[in-house]
Order: structure tokens, then sequence, then C-alpha cells
């Protein structure tokens, strides 16, 4: 895996009220914020098109920045069955829209994205996100908590794509 | 009763493994299947690949058979979280392909469909089945069963939409 060589990496925090994502380079052994967002759909909108424009503008920031590989959180918990379904259907819309822009899809255990994060796969959120602060170098954290999170699962991948070397 | 006059109803029951569809047309205030198959993906494949397979072949059975409208179960239930997520994902592809194709999409909760198709809201399975057979003089239940649930939606979206009127 040679991800941080070809391009940067697209991390994502799935969500049907707001995914946020974050586009992380390796640039001099140093890992870099390029931009990062938040996709938020409105409850008073149709489901169907909170589903589209989650699809629509995730396909658009692929567009305009152009990332190597999509990082995403392999989602194996949920409060309950019907938040269950609600990201399900939200991560589906995200990993279209990956395979339609012909972008590769690498997903990580909320273990691993802790474990590399922050050193520790039990760290709570505060301490993967003033993890994600520090090795960025970013004066606050990044809010909503969201991006935050989209942002540690492309810090794993990178993590991940060098250990693989 | 407009509903029959505008186009075909294309009723869906979605699921990861096997997708049905069944394609319910009224013809001299008769209700007739015109098609009907099943989208099966392998557990051996990549979950993406999966995901875009049911994606891809829904537009295709779209393309080809021009329904005025697809109908599908409104989940509100899944056994477990990890089903759930499946699921989820699956009817998002599905939803998608819908919105991508510019086909409206009408909804139905699970006892609506029994309570349209067999007059019992609490109906079993079986039951629901055999009114599908029956009211379409099928000489078989329609097998496999996600083929049977995706006609039931159907008939239920058409004797809505004439109660409607």
């Amino acid at each position: 895996m040679v991800a941080q060589h070809t391009g940067p990496v697209l991390g994502i925090d799935p969500g049907l009220n707001c995914t946020g994502w974050g586009l992380v380079a390796t640039q001099g052994g140093q890992q870099v914020l390029l931009a990062s967002g938040a996709i938020r759909t409105s409850s008073s909108e149709d489901f169907l098109a909170r589903l589209d424009q989650i699809y629509q503008q995730l396909r658009e920031v692929i567009r305009a920045h152009q990332p190597a590989v999509l990082a995403v959180e392999d989602v194996i918990y949920a409060a309950n069955v019907r938040i269950a379904l609600k990201l399900g259907h939200a991560r589906g819309a995200i990993l279209l829209a990956a395979a339609h822009s012909s972008l590769p899809v690498a997903s990580y255990a909320p273990k691993e994205i802790k474990q590399a994060v922050s050193g520790n796969g039990n760290a709570s959120k505060e301490q993967v996100q003033r993890m994600v602060q520090s090795i960025l170098g970013l004066r606050t954290v990044p809010a909503p908590n969201d991006i935050a999170d989209a942002i540690a699962v492309a810090l794993c991948h990178i993590n991940r794509s060098r250990f693989n070397l």
C-alpha cells in the first residue's frame, strides 16, 4: 500500500444529519490537513432527497479534491436498530459515491482507528480529538465532532499504509 | 383510478444477498404480473462491489421496464443492529438507483402491506404469499420469497392509489 505517495486520503464519518470529511496528505514526513467540511441535510426534507444530497455532495468533494482513497469506519455498532438502519443508508450512499468516482475504499474498525491515532484502542472520543489536533498542529479541535472523527480515519489509513510498506 | 394508467409499479424487497423485484400493472381492472426477478450478490465478493451490483442491476431493470413508480417497504425493524446496518446499505443503494432514474418512490409500513394484500395487518408471511398468488392468478407462489414480498409491496401501492382517488 503506497496511498500516502499517490495522493491525499479522504476520511469520512458518515451520518444522515451530518457527514464529516477531512482530506489529509503526508508532506515531508508530516501529516497535513488540506481541507475539511461537513455535509448536512435537514430532517425537514424527504429521506430520499437527503440520501441523494449526501451522495451528490460527496461526489463533488471527490471531484474538487481528487483524493487517492476514501477511508471510512467499519461500522459494527449502533445504539439501536432504528439508528443502524439510518446509518446504513447514509454509509451506503457514501460507498456508492466512492464506487461511482472509481475511488478505492479502505475500512477500519473503531478500535483500529483509536489505536492508530492515540496509541490506545480504548481511548475516549476526547482523547482521539486532542490527538488529531496535535498530530496536524491545529489551533483547535476540528468541529463539529464529525469532522474530527473523519480526520481520525484518514490518519489511521496513513498510519496503517506506512506499516504495511 | 390513476396509478395503473400511468405505468406499472415496481415493487422491491431489499436485501444484500437477494433483492426481489416484481413489476405489476392493472389491465382491465385486473392486476397482472408483467415481470419479476431477483438481484443476487455473492458473500464471497467485496461489500462495496455487492452494493454497486444492486444499484447497477436495479437501474438496468428500471431502464428495461420503465415503471412509473418504485414501491418499497418502510423498514422499521430488523433482528439486530448488524442486520439493520446491512439492510440499510442495500436499501440506500435501491433508493439512490430510483433517484438517479428520476423514479418516484412510495414507501409502506409492513402492516399496511399485509392489510392491503390479505385484508389482515397481522397476516403471516405464508398468507401474504398465497394472496399474491391468488390476486395475480399465478400457478405457484413466486419464489424465492423475496420476489413474492416485492410483488406484495407493488400490490399494496396499487391498492392504496386506488383508495386515494
